[in-house]
């Protein structure tokens, strides 16, 4: 792996989630593999975070989890490579920093929170199934925001992205 | 001053800010001076930071301002503890857990991670002015969110907020 | 309060602490509060934090623990403005980054710590009653490492250096 | 990988380091790779970091760059997987809590800070050809402190503390 061939995409949205959005969860981890890329999450044992780490891992995929703890007690068994920061939702900004595409599911404030620190940071952000199209849209700047509806078009997109970024 | 008494009120918004909103920021820092609670913001020189610090020095009150900064070039003169974090927008965090209430000005994404993390981390807090009513309703808990038209709104709902918690 | 006049002095130490260092905080405290100066700790109701911030709030002083955790649990009663940071020792660095001038008590690990990140980030550092006189030496930067053996030589190391800054 | 078997080492040491020091990372690094375990350091194109990294990254391993930097401008080639905190030296923090076991090559005081934190959080440490032996005796918990003169010796000692742990 090298540095400038290794891409990392986040995956964020809820602890909580429903089936449907695990299951797409689970699709899209499966395909960032696929892809060769490395997926990032929060790292813990529940939800989007599971179910995404779950499909990368089994399909041969890196998965990078960075934890609000400062142990491993709620590390998902998905998770290749934990990272311990003990520092609760400030780690959320490395998330966001480290990702250089994020795909956003339906979640909490704590997903919403990560959404803000994408469109402040401007990094390339994919809301997948999100009932909040058109809501970020004065907050985000140009060509930096887009939506999807399934696993598949998420990864359409951010290989429409990389091939944009290197013409 | 003891621990007990002070009451730290984080007010939010846009380093870019409309006249209206700057001029409502410096009287809701003047109001929170008139009460005696500690005004806590982003610490910097601009927007709704510098003007709602400066409305509560001017009226005698405490201002504490968390810079993302690691040094003291950024600091608004109108902010008497400036806390150095050196952390970019994690500490957005310490924004939210050193606040008891907190006031969000209409801003950009930064504003928006502070509001979704006053949501996540259950502060009550008050949407001042904001275009965005309506938009947070699914990501807060039972009385927690509030909406107000001008600081003395604001302030009203934080001294009915504090006498519920004493009653 | 103005933030041009402010100087914030970091007490780092123990949170198991002889008693001794304990009454020697105190004074230092309650030295730091006579000089008109903000005392800056890890806010915690325990050791050299407690015995500084009680010496320094009992004497009119203002106090301002930078706290490891996400709530006020632990919060001393002597702090009267507390900042829950939730970052554990993250926070350690926000101490040093905050402070002008740095003491350092004897302490364990974590005061280790805080002495090597004050070296760090050229905060003028004063060891007091420390056991490791010396061992810092090739750490630090010209006119950075200071020692003394009371809180009065201390303060008058402090006020020495802040005397040069301003000729 | 699976998160029950990656054993993450983080080689900690001087952006500045001498000729020596730096063959002797690259040692390390090649060995780390070898026994399949994952290298963790700050992430930088200098010193015992790039040293490491590419001693690990050359011979096959993976490795894991906490960087203090919100952009990647200062990432070593030799980091497979770079996490971008934009935290500074808070990210000391992270390195020390990540890493199951942790090397630490002579250093500056950033360097210190991170034996500091070892000793706090009760992680092995393993004192590489450092200077400054004994001096942290004070501070260490039973069987967390050890000293090495060559990469093989320190690996020995790894391999030794993991067999305890499974007996």
């Amino acid at each position: 792996m090298s540095s400038v061939k290794n891409i990392i995409i986040g995956v964020m949205g809820g602890g909580d989630a429903l089936i449907e959005d695990r299951e797409t969860a689970y699709r899209l981890g499966k395909l960032i593999a696929v892809q060769g890329w490395i997926l990032l999450n929060g790292g813990r044992a529940c939800g989007i975070m599971e179910a995404s780490a779950k499909g990368a891992m089994e399909n041969g995929g890196v998965t990078v989890g960075i934890l609000p703890d400062a142990d491993s007690e709620q590390v998902s068994e998905y998770i290749s490579i934990p990272i311990l920061t003990g520092m609760g939702n400030a780690r959320n900004c490395i998330n966001i920093l480290t990702s250089h595409y994020i795909v956003a599911f339906p979640g909490g404030a704590g997903t919403l929170s990560e959404i803000a620190l994408a469109l402040k940071n401007k990094r390339p952000l994919i809301l997948l199934n999100s009932d909040s199209e058109g809501l970020f849209d004065k907050y985000a700047k140009k060509d930096l925001l887009f939506s999807a509806h399934t696993a598949d078009q998420a990864i359409e997109i951010i290989n429409n992205l990389i091939r944009k970024r290197q013409s």
